[in-house]
C-alpha cells in the first residue's frame, strides 16, 4: 500500500518536487519492444504548461532512460526513467501554513514533521511527469494491438463539449491537441474562461471524458480486480480527481433497468451491444465495446485569493498568501496523465491474461 | 488481479450461486480479537432479501466459522467463513442466452464456454454475503478504535434524501435500519416507488452516501495508494457499483477554487476544516475530517419485460424472457456491503500504519 | 506476509488441527481444466500417515470441493477445497508446556496467549493435506505440458539412495511408491530404520532430492524472483524442512570453477549442458536442463522420550513427556507435499511468461 | 514476479553492467529516521573489489540519494539511490557465446535475443551495489531497535573458520573486516589460496555463515511467509547463492529427535532454549534466539581457462576464452550483501508486525 503499483506492469515513482531529479521504475516488459523516445517526448510535452492557462513554472522536462531499453529495444529487465527538476524556487513555500486542499496539513500529520514540504514535495503534480513517459509507453503497446485512447475536456463549469461520436476519429482529435475537446469552438470558450479566472486570482475544476477503443472481451477479474476497480485505482493516484464514473454512471440512479440495459445483437458475425450505457464492462469484465468513462477533477487548491489557515508551530488561526506558480486548472494536463495510467492498467489486465510474451509479439 | 484483495488483512472469496457453497478466508488478523457472531448474523440479515422490494430467493445466510477462531477469540490465523447455498433452482437459467447488462457473454468469453453460468455463477449477487461476514468483523473493531461507519440511500430516480448533517447521529440512524435513508418518509416513498417498478417487471437505480467518521489524520499513500484508489478499488468489487465520488465528486466541475477549498482553522486545539467539500481525504492521505463518499448503483439488469440478444450457440439475434426470483432493486441491499468493504479497506490502510498489533490493542 | 502465496495462482490456506476443517482457496487457475478426483484422492493418500512409521492419527481425509469446477471442469474462478477434521483428541496436549522444537512457544508470543494450542493448531502437519490437493492439480497441468516433477527420500541418517540417473524413469519410481527410493533394497532398510528408532520413542530426519524434467529454458526473474527463490519460498512453506540446496549447493564450496562450470554443447540442435551442477538454473533462469534441488527435512520434534521445557504458566522450569500420536519420521510424507509446492510454484512462473490461457490449451 | 520484493519495505531494483547508472527505490521506510550517508558508502567499500582477490574493474561507487530524504532525514517517500556506471569496456564481450554457469543463455532464451549482454548486463554482480546500499540503511534501522547482523566465510574449499560462539562480540569482527573470517589465520590462509587459484586462471565457491541477534520472539508468519521462506527468497536474489541451511540445515539428516530439540530453560526470566539447533526459528516463527544461517556461494563462472560453449549464431560448438575483468572468488563481497537483503527482509517482517511508525520511534 505504497507508491508502487501494478501486477504485472509495476511502476516505483519516486521524486520531490524541489529534490534533484523525478522518476519512475518500470518492471515487467517484455524484451523486443521498440522504444519511441520522440513520442515519449511528445506525451510530455502534452502534460507541460503552457500559456496562460497553466503554471508559469516550465520544466524542460528532458527524460533520460537509464536502463532497459538496449540498441532501442526494451530488453526485459527493468526500465528506469528520470527527469532532473532544474528551476526549483523553494523559497516560495511557508512550511508553517497549510495551504487549504493541498496534502500539507495530512502529509505532516503522515511524516510527523518531516515531509519535504517545499512546492508540495512528493505531491507535486510535477511526479505525474514520469508516470506519462511511462504511460507512453504502455499506450504504444496497446496501439500496436489495436487498441487506442482518447480523453477530452467534457466539461468546464457551465461550458460542455460533446460527446465521444464516431470513436476512431474522435480519439485521433483528441491526441492532436494540447487543450483537448471535441468541439473546436467549445474549447475556445473554455480557455477564455479559464484565463479570467486566472485573471481574477482563482481557479477552475472540470470532467474529462475518457474512451479506450479495441479492448478485447474477456479482460478483468470478478469482484476484487473488475476492470473498474483495476481502472479506478490507478485514476485515483493522479492528484485533483475525486470522481469516477463508468458508462452512465450516477445518470444510473435516474434509470430503470428496461432503459439501462445494453441489449445484444449480432453485427457481422460479432456479438455485439445495441447501447453502450455500461460502458464496455459488464461483471468486471470487457465485453467488447468501448470502455467509457468520466473523471471529475476539482479546482486547482493553489489560488492567489488570500484564504484561511493555520500556523502549525503556533497553532493559531492565521492567514495565507501564496505565492509562486500555480496553475488556474489542471485538467487539460491531466488529461495526457488520464491516458497514461488507463493505458499502464489496462496492459496489466492484458498480461494477466495472455502472458508477458503476448506483448511484444 | 484475481479474486483476492488486501495487502495486510487478505480476502479470498470463493463460490457460486448454485455450488454448494460460498464463503472467504480473511487473513491478517490479529489474535485476541473478540468475534461478535450475533453482528455477524445481524450484518448478513441487513444483506438479505425482505419483503417485495427484493428477489423471492430467501436463504437463510447460516455462517459458519471452521477455523481462527478459539474460545470466542480469533486466534492470529486465517479465519474460513463459509455459507451454504440451499435453494439453488438451476433450471431457471438458459446458458445460451446472455442476460443483458449482467457478466454472461463477459464470462462466456473469458471462461471460454466452461463458466457456471447457473444463475450468475460466482458473478452472483449472492457472494456479497461472505464479504458482508467479513466486514462485520472490520467494522466491529474499527468500532473499538471509534471508527463508525453509515450508508444510506441518497437517491433513487426522482426521490432524494436528505444529507449527512449530525454526523454520529445519522450513522446510527443508517445502521438502525433495513431500508436505510435518514428522512423516515423518504424511505417510505422510496419502497412504494420500488414496489411499482417491480409490479411494472423493471427495475431501477440509486445513489448510496457513505460517512466514516473517526479516522485519524495522516493515514494512506500519496499516489498509487491514495485513499480515493483504495476505496474505489474495494467499492467496484461490489457488482452493479458504477460510480465513485469524493466529497463535492462530480460537483468540484462547477466550482472554483475559492468556493472548493476547505479552510483550516483550529477547534478546541485541534486543526479542522471549516468546510468538507474533499471528504476527508487531500493528497490521497486523511486529514481528520469525515469520509465523505457517494457510490452510483446500477438498475439490475435482471427484469421481467423481455429484451432483445443473441443464442451464443447459434451465433443469431433472439428473445429472452426471464424467469426465477429477481431484486426490482438492490442498492438497499448493496448498503451494507459498502460499509463492509469500506471497512475492511480502511482497516488495511490502519494496519499499514500503525501494525497489526495495534488492531487488537 | 501471511497465509497466502502466489501471484498469478494463490492458495489462501486456513484452518487448525483441531478445528472442525482445513482447507485453501485456489485462484487463479483458467477455465477448462479437468479435474482428476482421483489422482488428487491418490496423492492425498501418498500423505497420510502408514504402517509404523507413522502417527497412528488416522484421517480418512476426503476432500470436497465446493467451488470453482463445473461439469468436472475448472470454471475459471476460485476452487474452494476442504478436508473435514474427524478425529480429534484435544485432551493430549497441555497449552502451558511448549514442546521442544515445535511452534508453540513462539507461536504464544506472536499471538498472545489466543493460539489455538489443540495438536499445533494452524502449525500442524495436516495443513499440508489441502497443500496437496491443490498440488495434485498443478502436477496435472504440468503432466499436460510435458513437466513431470519426482522426489525420492535421499538419505536418512547414514542410509543414503543412489541419485537421479535416468530422470525419466526415476522420476515414475518416485511417483509409484508411498516409501519413495530409488533404490528397493535402500527403502526397506530405511523403513526398518525409522521402526527401530519409533520403538526407542525418537524420531530421525533426513534429506529429500527433487527433479523437475521438461521445463522450458527462460522461465524466472533475475534478482528478486530468481527460481531459487521462488521454489525456496514455497518450499520452506513446508515445517520441518530447514535447508535447500540447488544442484551442487553446499558442495559447489568444494569445487573450481573449472570443476563446477556446466559447459554448452549442441545436441541434435539443441543446446544443452554436458554437465548440470547448477541444478537447471542460471543467473536465477531456468536453462532447460532437468531442475535438481535437495531439502534437507529435521525430525518429528514430538518424540516420547521425556524433555526439558518451560512452564508459561508459572514461569519455570518443567518435564514434558508427550503423549498422543506422532510421526518418528515425516521426510517419507513430506516428499508429495515438496512435488506439490513445487507444481504451483512453476506453474506461477509459467503463468507469468506464457499467460493465463496457456495454462488451458 | 519480478524486479521487485517486499511487501512493506520495497525494493525497486534496475540498471546494466554497461548502462549509465544502475539504482534501487526503497519504498516504504517512515519519515523522521536518519540516514547515514558515510555508513552507506562504508557498506558499499566492503562490497568493492580489492586486491588480487577480486576484479580489476574498480568502480567509485559513489551514490547519489535523489529523492525520500530532506534535511538528512527520511521524508517517508521513496527513497531513490543511484549510482553512475563509468569504467565500462564492452568490447570484452562476444553475445553469440554463452559462458558456462553464467545467465547468458537463460537470458537470450528469455529475453528472445533482445537482452543487454554486455557484462553480463542486469545480471552482472554490480547490481548488488543498490542492494547494499538499501541494506545500509536497513541494517542502520535494526541496530538502533538492538538487532545486529553478521556474516563471516565459513569454508573456502578445504579451509574453515571456526563458528560463532560469542555472539555480540563475534558480530563485531564480522563487521569490522574486508575479508571477514572469525579466526584472523584463516582468513589469511583463505586469501592466499584464492591468489594462488586466480593465478592458475580458476575460482573458487564457499560458505557463508550469517548470525542475527536480538530478534524479538514472534515475528514471521506460518507457512507461506515462514521466517525461512521470506529470508531464503531474499538471499537467492543473490547471483551465485546455490544453498541455504538453518540451524543444523543439512545436518539434521543425521540426528533424531532427542539430538536436535532445543530444549526450553528459563534464564533470569526469559525464555531460552538450551541448544539452538533450530537457528532461533520454529514453525516458521522467531523464538527469540540468535537466528543462524549458512549459504553457500559457487565459484565464480568467468574463468579465464579456455571452456566449451556453443555458438548461438551457428548453432555449433565453440570453444570460449574470457577475456575481460574477473573475481576469482565473490563470497568475501557477497558477505556484505547478505548482510543487506537479511537486514532488509526482517525489517518487512517486523513492519508487519510493528507497524511502520515503530520503526522511527
Amino acid at each position: 500500500m505504497k507508491s508502487v503499483i501494478g501486477k504485472n506492469i509495476t511502476l516505483a515513482l519516486y521524486g520531490e518536487s524541489h529534490g534533484s531529479a523525478i522518476g519512475v521504475v518500470v518492471d515487467g516488459l517484455p524484451a523486443g519492444i521498440k522504444i519511441d523516445a520522440d513520442f515519449i517526448q511528445h506525451q510530455l510535452d502534452m502534460r507541460k504548461p503552457k500559456g496562460k492557462i497553466s503554471t508559469q513554472r516550465k520544466e524542460t522536462d528532458d527524460f533520460v532512460i537509464t536502463s532497459g531499453v538496449f540498441n532501442g529495444y526494451t530488453c526485459g529487465t527493468p526500465i528506469h526513467i528520470t527527469i532532473e527538476n532544474k528551476t526549483q524556487r523553494s523559497g516560495d513555500y511557508q512550511p508553517n501554513l497549510p495551504r487549504p486542499s493541498h496534502a500539507d496539513y495530512a502529509a505532516h500529520v503522515k511524516y510527523n514533521g518531516f515531509e519535504d514540504y517545499r512546492g508540495g514535495g512528493h505531491f507535486s503534480g510535477r511526479l505525474t511527469a514520469p508516470i506519462v513517459a511511462a504511460g507512453a509507453i504502455a499506450i504504444d503497446i496497446l496501439k500496436n494491438k489495436g487498441i487506442t485512447i482518447g480523453t477530452h475536456i467534457k466539461k468546464c463549469q457551465h461550458i460542455e463539449d460533446r460527446s465521444f461520436e464516431n470513436f476512431a476519429e474522435d480519439i485521433a482529435i483528441c491526441n492532436s491537441k494540447y487543450f483537448a475537446t471535441l468541439d473546436e469552438n467549445t474549447g475556445t470558450q473554455m480557455q477564455q474562461h479559464i484565463e479570467s479566472i486566472a485573471a481574477d486570482c482563482d481557479s477552475v475544476g472540470g470532467v474529462l471524458e475518457t474512451c479506450v477503443l479495441g479492448m478485447p472481451a474477456g479482460v478483468g477479474e470478478p469482484y476484487f480486480n473488475s476492470v473498474e476497480s483495476v481502472l479506478s485505482h490507478y485514476l485515483f493516484s493522479i492528484g485533483g480527481i475525486k470522481g469516477i464514473e463508468f458508462g452512465c454512471g450516477f445518470g444510473f440512479a435516474d434509470c430503470l433497468g428496461s432503459m439501462a440495459n445494453d441489449a445484444f445483437e449480432m453485427d457481422d458475425g460479432k456479438v455485439v451491444t445495441k447501447t453502450n450505457h455500461n460502458g464496455g464492462i459488464n461483471g468486471g469484465i470487457t465485453n467488447g465495446m468501448p470502455i467509457l468513462f468520466r473523471t471529475a477533477v476539482k479546482p486547482t487548491p493553489s489560488i492567489f485569493k488570500q484564504q484561511d489557515t493555520v500556523d502549525l508551530d503556533k497553532m493559531e488561526n492565521a492567514k495565507l498568501q501564496l505565492k509562486g506558480r500555480h496553475d488556474p486548472a489542471i485538467f487539460h494536463r491531466a488529461r495526457v496523465v488520464a491516458d497514461s495510467v488507463t493505458a499502464l492498467a489496462l496492459l496489466d489486465l492484458l498480461v494477466q491474461h495472455f502472458g508477458e510474451r503476448w506483448l511484444a509479439e
